[in-house]
């Protein structure tokens, strides 16, 4: 079928997510696979979840109708309840509203907030998935150097300064992982939190404070959310069910101004009308059931064991090789920093001997190329600790060091 | 909360759902609703659909994780299977995507053929949905009047002649409800189907063949797809579990050329990843254990029963004043043509003795004021067979035609 097809601007820029471009080679018969972000399907409360279902029995006519936009009420009052120490104050409904995955949380701020052209700050790096959709709204990137203390907020003035000149555009949103972000694993320091916090104030840019592993702290203090410093102010603080319970429920929220979160009901509306409410009403029992809470313990120490067993691994077969990470204090990742070696190199390499990471560079918006090595992210390599099996994660450990040989 | 948030032009043209603006009204004590597009809630099959739910722990592993963009593969399969009769030929797995929605099916497709100014040309009535997601990427439309035959296509080469005299612009794509449209209940004649393939072919604008109700007939014979007509060439052919099974699951379906679908595939990715893997294990499982089948001909009864007595009630109790309608032979609309009577103002006294339906004009997009009356909805009133329940049908015609005296 030839039909000529005449494709929008944004189907020209968009790119299929990288783990899916490598699919097929991660999926070679015995490999170990590293790349994916995903959690450990050993660990899936199956039983538990699917006991929940009996939900779908009690509550069948509300389970399998439309339901409202905003996501189902007694949901949203479970999870309002939960956020409150995180941030710091009572969530009313209409300050919140549930997505189908918190990729349609980026979607949906997208639509309400980015025009053709528009400027979104990223950190650099960050989520691929944030980027495809941004720019699938023809928005641009005005990326910022990343630490091991997160975004680099102290450049962030001068940065928007620059931009403003060269573009003629204050950046219309911050799009921040606050919490063992992905791919970098940093948390956001609490002080440059504070400083974000007045930043967008000041210059009235909203920050998308997105924040699937927070709950995932395996060691250390965890630090006040943006939404909390701001009192909520021009922050939309977006979290999810995928990593704390399971990614295939797709259900998340974002928590916002009450007049942005309108909008986003209306943009939503559009999108798919309502978040699955046979998933809603299953998750909502999960949760009523305290399962949620107990699952929690159980992962948290389940992939504290994986962190510390990749970290430890890696050491022992590096043998003193000169690549270096910050261990991480929770969420999925391990990121490595290989120096001098080119992880697009490596990657070849490492797939011929059996094991899978995502190279670096995938991180990266790759629109500001003055920037230099630290912004292509060549040097650096993505690990996941949580998917692979604990034999998986030693042996993968010895393949990869062998290709560093 | 005053954050100046600089909201997008998209954000601007979006218009709340018209259900959704008569909300708080439909839902006074007492009323009677024939507004909302609903399914009978009495008829969901709520024991079959929950026990399907085993699914869950039997492949727990699957359904809680994240699921390929392309969809459910056991899933893809049935439905591809289903398909073969009303496409005329097999559907090869990368010819579909599943959706979270049909409305998923409007946005991805949106996403991936439209730019900001496009045109699409769109059935006067249509599904206002389906004008929200196209004009929030932008979109314009060009209204083609339909009659009791659907869509009039011999007028559609002259329009798209004067759409491009006038913008300068060829239409981007064709959106058509052939079967039982939301609102009118009319369907798309064979000849016309015939008529609209070829115009396709010819301008090479693809058509988006939405048909949620074509498997909702209730009397006379089927009418062959476009899709079938056209061999799939520049044919997207969408359909939902929402009508036949229920809306809460959010599963639907696209199925057309492969080169597309690789595009909705990717940016499906930046919209929710997948569709929930819950809902497509459980009604993969619904499918597979044949409830599907036995459920759709005890619907097709059900929805029968109920569209002939909405039209005995409604002419018993109109008694000679001057309304008409064609009876649907299928899906769940009666689209009254009210002659001299603004619906608007009917409404306004419906609501008050008690009965809700809606008004015509949010069925057409109301950009082109030229083309009178007909094109601005204001004597048509759309009403709802399938969700008040018997003895509401006929009390809440009582009510309507009371309003009409």
């Amino acid at each position: 079928m030839g039909f000529p097809f005449r494709y929008s601007r944004a189907a020209e820029v968009m790119r299929p997510s990288p783990i899916r471009e490598l699919f097929k080679l991660t999926q070679r018969r015995g490999m170990i696979s590293f790349a994916g972000g995903l959690p450990d399907p050993m660990i899936f409360p199956v039983e538990e979840f699917a006991s929940c279902a009996e939900a779908l029995s009690e509550h069948g006519r509300v389970a399998l109708q439309y339901g409202a936009s905003e996501g189902y009420r007694p949901l949203v009052g479970q999870i309002a309840a939960r956020m409150v120490p995180l941030l710091g104050r009572e969530v009313p409904p209409e300050e919140m509203i549930i997505a189908t995955g918190s990729q349609q949380v980026m979607d949906m701020v997208s639509r309400v907030l980015l025009d053709p052209g528009d400027v979104v700050v990223v950190e650099a790096p960050t989520y691929p998935g944030a980027l495809h959709t941004f720019r699938s709204t023809g928005a641009r990137f005005l990326p910022v150097p990343c630490d091991e203390n997160g975004m680099c907020v102290e450049l962030l003035p001068g940065l928007i300064a620059r931009c403003r000149r060269d573009t003629g555009r204050l950046p219309k949103l911050i799009y921040s992982i606050i919490n063992f972000s992905n791919p970098s694993g940093a948390c956001l320091a609490a002080d440059r939190r504070v400083r974000l916090a007045e930043i967008a104030r000041e210059l009235a840019i909203p920050v998308l404070e997105d924040d699937p592993y927070g709950e995932l702290r395996y060691a250390g203090e965890p630090i006040p959310s943006v939404f909390s410093i701001a009192g909520g102010e021009g922050v939309i603080y977006a979290s999810s069910f995928s990593k704390i319970l399971a990614p295939g429920v797709r259900v998340a929220w974002a928590i916002g101004d009450p007049d942005l979160i309108r909008r986003l009901v209306i943009a939503k509306q559009g999108m798919d009308l309502c978040t699955p409410m046979v998933a809603q009403v299953v998750v909502s029992e999960y949760v009523e059931r305290g399962f949620l809470e107990s699952h929690l313990v159980k992962i948290r120490t389940h992939y504290a064991v994986k962190a510390r067993s990749m970290a430890t691994e890696m050491r022992a077969a590096l043998g003193g090789r000169p690549v270096s990470w910050s261990d991480p204090e929770g969420g999925f990742f391990l990121w490595l920093d290989l120096g001098d070696i080119d992880s697009q190199v490596l990657f070849a390499r490492a797939i011929e001997e059996g094991v899978a990471f995502l190279p670096g560079r995938a991180f990266y918006p790759g629109i500001d190329e003055t920037q230099g090595d630290a912004v292509n992210g060549a040097r650096f390599a993505r690990l996941c600790f949580t998917f692979a099996q604990p034999e998986e994660i030693a042996e993968g450990c010895r393949r990869l060091a062998r290709c560093l040989s």
